[in-house]
């Protein structure tokens, strides 16, 4: 995924750059990330872009928000959803699958610790299996990581970030 | 300013038809905007964007952050300042004086109860006097009260304020 | 309103002389606090009042509660009612329609960005129609503004304001 | 203390009768509180009645506030103080030293677990020992329990502690 | 109980130590220790150790959460169950009845303003009575003071308190 | 690490369970799990540990909290310092340089967007580098990740932990 930005904008993002005099912790970052962001199942493309926009701002992680809101757009095709979702997802304009889906990943993110049976019951409810369940809690840690990385780095997005996909 | 942007844009921005329906409310709010959006003193008009982005997004507001967004793109003249100080204004690429002036109009959006003279002594080594800061403060306070409304009504941006000022 | 009070008790609230030197912004003050508290509706004069002390007394403003808890008592024609509101709401003695007013009002003061649908309807079933809703969240938005301001000017309450309507 | 309340006005205070269902706790609850309230040491009797109503402000207590704001009136002859403190004690009319008592106060009521050497030090530098910090700590750990009691009992004041003192 | 853990271990719990000093508060401590604590009802001892560890933890207690998760230990015979609750009651090995008692214990010692009939209706579907509810919040409460006072001390757990009851 | 525990205690840990069905992330996780705790630097593994252990203490995280509790009492070669650190870092036997680890250690877990360059000053007065400082903003992110995996799977500890290390 990150090589599709990357040819399609011609630029190197860059928490490329903040991992790269770490090689060790720079492999296994990308291959967590692309575990997580390329398995196949009933999330789309947009739905894990969605979560990881979403999860970046309840940690005010400006690298995260800015990078990945582009390829939500992107994915999305809306020009739109990215920023309403990093400001408040739940005024954003969602479909209550979605809004369930973000339900869980910011509880994954900011109160894991209170995450019970019910959680699970209500994405069921929405056609989401275990294993989808699993991926929205994966992207949600994976990306609890990310932006305190971002931050201990003081990463700043590419300029190139804050307008693609705004159409 | 508002006007300015209505007819720079050619478009009448939502917060107008939310306040429609109630015609004393409307006055009031707008001669209340303008009074502190509009006085003269050492705070610029991006200054003041940039208290209204950073405390709208504080309070998750998805209108005032995005049209308020647009408008500090184009007072800056920067078209990526707002989208970092609405992540995270501790990030964003501003000067001591303009972190200082966030700082407190944060401090007055969250826990007004808690300012102290030191508050503003801390404001004063960056050239600010007591009248800038009481509108630091004032446009913080009626920003709490916008942000409250917008959330009442579930108003949403207009699509051109999006992309305005991106350059 | 605020001109009985002044009338029957012979002094000038302190929140007149506070904003006194900006007199563009004490005429939108007082324009926007008559509009909001003076509109006819469902909700009584005690009813708002009742709103005014407990959003105030959440945000820790002392010349709102002080001030506001005065014509409560009087209002309200109960003398203890404004000190309970204003320590503890939940333990008040409120009638079922007062309760779910409070804690509406409560959620525009505190979490402004999770009032939801479902919110609406739980006061629907007490009688109030959405023009009721509108004003109990522009009390609660408005006061928003005014216990921010009161904290930027230290504003203290009259010694009067705390034994009006004691009985 | 509390029977010399209770010859004055002529009531005996809920408490008495919410606790006489349990004799041990009785017997203990008011050995207790006889036992910190009744030290001499640096701290007067209004600091005393301060830091109650101010730890049990903080914990939203109807009962302790309205009953020892009352007694706070008293013996700081001061019909003011009361309410300011309860409402927001960092803009009540203080000295240093009592601003300094109350800042500890709290902490041991809400964040006890952050105490540190410096938080000692800082009193001492307001000529208080460290007899008198644990009397500070002490109380506000008495009122932590006082004020959970009557929140479990729904203790509600008696109506006289709302006006005794207010002179 | 105290005597018996001292009987059985050979050592004497540094809390007596650290109230020794002040004969009233120590009296009264312990009997109000001991009123709450072996007061016969429906709550086994166990279950009151469970209440001790979880609220003492929540309020991070080093000495509590040491010295009565050895007590728990010992009174549940379960070498784990104590880590369990000390770290994360919601996903310790509790059947629904010792789920409800420490959800109703923690809301005691962290939102006590905010309990409602309701949560009284919850326990009782469990088959405790309003008497064993008192009991609940009663330990809750008194521990809010212990944990404070134990912080105020700087109280270290001893040594022999860290593997007792580990089997 | 993880095999050296194993094969001192003859036990396989639950999280290699607990992933095994997810091979791609199985595999980046202990990839990073090394990268991060195997780095040589000025840290030593009992410092490393420490950083575990109070950082998934503030998540609320048992597997961690047990597992590596485990592993810092052996580390440390210290019986007592884990649960010191699991219940409250502020009032465990540390040596400052330690304590200050800590406090940024729980700075990135719980506000990692409030990091600043002040924060890397405080640690370099330890002794520290820059490099050191990325191990422990680093071990801090990836037990962020790992506690909410943990919480997902709703991961047990094997009962061996609770007892390993404590002589």
């Amino acid at each position: 995924m990150i090589e599709q930005v990357q040819e399609k904008s011609g630029f190197i993002p860059n928490i490329f750059l903040g991992l790269a005099h770490r090689p060790d912790e720079f492999r296994s970052f990308f291959a967590y990330h692309d575990a997580i962001l390329e398995r196949k199942g009933n999330l789309t493309k947009a739905d894990k872009e969605m979560i990881v926009v979403a999860t970046s701002a309840a940690n005010n992680c400006q690298y995260c928000v800015v990078a990945h809101g582009a390829i939500l757009r992107i994915r999305a095709k809306n020009p739109l959803i990215a920023d309403q979702v990093a400001v408040n997802y739940r005024s954003a304009d969602l479909e209550p699958r979605q809004r369930a889906i973000l339900d869980f990943a910011l509880k994954i993110a900011k109160n894991a610790e209170e995450v019970e049976e019910c959680d699970y019951e209500a994405l069921e409810t929405h056609g989401l299996d275990r294993d989808d369940i699993w991926d929205i809690g994966a992207i949600s840690a994976f990306f609890a990581l990310s932006n305190r990385m971002a931050h201990l780095m003081d990463l700043k997005p590419n300029p190139e970030f804050y307008t693609l996909g705004r159409g």
